[in-house]
């Protein structure tokens, strides 16, 4: 009986790594492609934003952009209103395209421009947080502790390092649960 | 042994159910609504797209719509190129905002204006998908088959019933496996 809890346990903690959902480091330190982030929690989208990774240089032609989050830190926030330590986000930038198909205006997603992930990783990094630009490589270095990523996070953020204040389903639980940070309320009143 | 393996197939199996994948529907035979679906696979997000369940009447004033799929079925369509039966599609749309914390450009998401969801049934409806408008209700009914969205997604979708033309991932899958409509491929050629 001991053995085939075991193996039921096993096989629930198989499922759950599928997800790939921590932060993976390669021997050089450099921080492992999550590949499977399209399966991830999509927290929202914003189109020509005038912050982030890769901004269009022409107003013309915005970019989008589609932040994910690792499923378990998502239920983690859903319940607590933080972010557990070893959170994963990947910030997905996106061109937009105006016509096509059925659709006579507007604009829909088109090919990946940027990807940049930032990790939550308390042992690893003295900040706590740290920003990961992918070009298309199977791994990436950390941006420094002062790149212009750490510091406009650190100063904006709604809660911890993380722009909640853009996520709409976000921002009303960390409302409710009173994790707002004291810099952003004091902004924003 | 046997047992063993049996109860490893029961766990695997409630670690899936308790995303709710499947279509529910109540005594009357509406749908029940997925609370889970912001959970699901995100395929991809528009603004101010001219079709839909919700259009804005002023252009300056666009809405933005998330597109979500039942994980099960997502990773199908990655394998296969096909949706499986019980495929679920959530549709919700948000407005937009402009200003607000540090974005002084460009647009982001607020509140849900409308939620529709698009169900693949093949034994409960003769034409295979229906539609599901749901105005904040915990169920709703399909909409008739010769509805505009029925008739819309039936004459204009890339693959089966589905607007897989503006879901970036899943269209190059599509065009691999080789399952575009073929009415949509002499339309885009």
């Amino acid at each position: 009986m001991k053995n085939t809890l075991l193996l039921v346990l096993v096989a629930l903690g198989l499922a759950a790594q599928t997800t790939g959902e921590s932060p993976q480091y390669a021997a050089d330190e450099h921080l492992t492609f999550p590949a499977d982030y399209r399966q991830w929690v999509f927290l929202s989208s914003g189109l020509g934003m005038t912050y982030g990774p890769a901004k269009s240089a022409d107003p013309n032609h915005p970019l989008f952009d589609n932040v994910f989050v690792n499923p378990s830190s998502y239920r983690a926030f859903v319940a607590t209103g933080h972010w557990p330590d070893l959170t994963m986000f990947v910030i997905e930038v996106r061109s937009a395209t105006e016509k096509g198909s059925i659709n006579n205006g507007g604009h829909y997603q088109d090919a990946v421009q940027a990807i940049e992930v930032e990790v939550k990783d308390e042992k690893r990094f003295p900040q706590k947080w740290a920003f990961f630009p992918f070009a298309g490589t199977p791994t990436a270095a950390a941006l420094p502790a002062d790149s212009t990523c750490n510091t406009c996070h650190g100063q904006n953020a709604a809660v911890e390092n993380t722009f909640v204040q853009f996520y709409p389903t976000l921002l009303e639980i960390a409302k409710q649960k009173g994790t707002l940070n004291a810099a952003y309320l004091e902004k924003n009143r």
